[in-house]
């Protein structure tokens, strides 16, 4: 990259050790930001550190918040007897937006992956269980990606909350609402069949 | 987004402004951000800052460098008498990745564009033309892109140095080595048969 000087090499290199940003759209970001206004520049920039330095998890369901509690945890309109345990904070988001669910949710922060070395230690399930000891929780929706690595979690949640009485539940796996059954992969087809529901 | 706090709704708006960005891959990024050692975030904040303070455009061809002159420009090994032109840096880049043009280069900044008001007062053509005033050159290369844009541009600057008496030529236009006509569309098929060379 000679033919960049050294502060656009720079910013190219951060910029494309962000995921999903490979070389070219590194350079286009770069020059971009370059010739953005200084204060748009300025803002960007504080905004990173800022998120940063104030962003940690939530005392309770362990979403990422500025404050000890998350906006969910501190309303006071939510049913406090669910809660949904999703593996990552922009999961909580994609359920939050369909506006029905009124539980809590409790963020696991990953998945457990034997493959990547991530064990249940790893992920904050010692923090779920602790509030099931304190909170009056009648049901946990265990809402962790329909992968290997969700799967697996599920599974492993299941086991360590049965023995307490509460019930834990799976959100269903099947048909995505509008998908075409001919593109549909064989698994999530016998997905489907397994849990069908009678009408 | 009353789901997410404010650090970081605040960090997703700023990367969603960028081009390219859509609201998924703001959170996407947003996130990632916030997981990274604290290290990593200010070398990226950081860097974005820098770029925009210490970055300029090089005094002789208008690339965007750290000094004064590009390292291009500075270079002695370089043909003094050939100057290509081209859109951005991204642009000098991609010819300069191919290591055979030897030339100098020539940066607009952009190209005319009626639709968008752009006009040839909002380009570095004026600067193109006082270098053409000092400098040993025999030959512009005109490698603007080959747009509706670019070729305006062409044709533009191809008026105002043909008067000189300085060569100016602008790159093919054609089939991509490798490509199938198959699916190559058909201006491009029309270009390739005007540009037909006897073998």
């Amino acid at each position: 990259m000679d033919y960049y000087s050294n502060h656009i090499k720079t910013l190219i290199d951060e910029l494309g050790r962000l995921p999903g940003v490979g070389a070219k759209s590194a350079a286009r970001l770069a020059f971009h930001i370059i010739n953005m206004p200084k204060e748009s520049v300025d803002r960007l920039s504080d905004s990173i550190k800022a998120a940063k330095a104030n962003v940690h998890y939530c005392k309770k369901c362990c979403t990422l918040t500025d404050d000890e509690y998350c906006p969910i945890c501190k309303s006071a309109g939510r049913d406090q007897s669910t809660i949904m345990v999703v593996e990552n904070p922009r999961d909580l988001a994609a359920y939050e937006k369909t506006g029905e669910y009124k539980g809590l949710y409790h963020v696991l922060h990953g998945a457990i992956s034997p493959a990547l070395g991530i064990g249940p230690s790893d992920i904050r399930l010692k923090e779920l269980m602790q509030r099931l000891g304190t909170e009056p929780v009648s049901e946990v929706i265990v809402a962790t990606n329909s992968s290997l690595e969700g799967e697996t979690t599920a599974m492993y949640i299941s086991k360590l909350i049965k023995p307490t009485g509460i019930k834990v539940s799976r959100i269903a796996s099947g048909v995505p609402v509008g998908g075409d059954l001919e593109y549909i992969d064989e698994i999530t087809l016998l997905r489907a069949l397994e849990g069908r529901v009678e009408l």
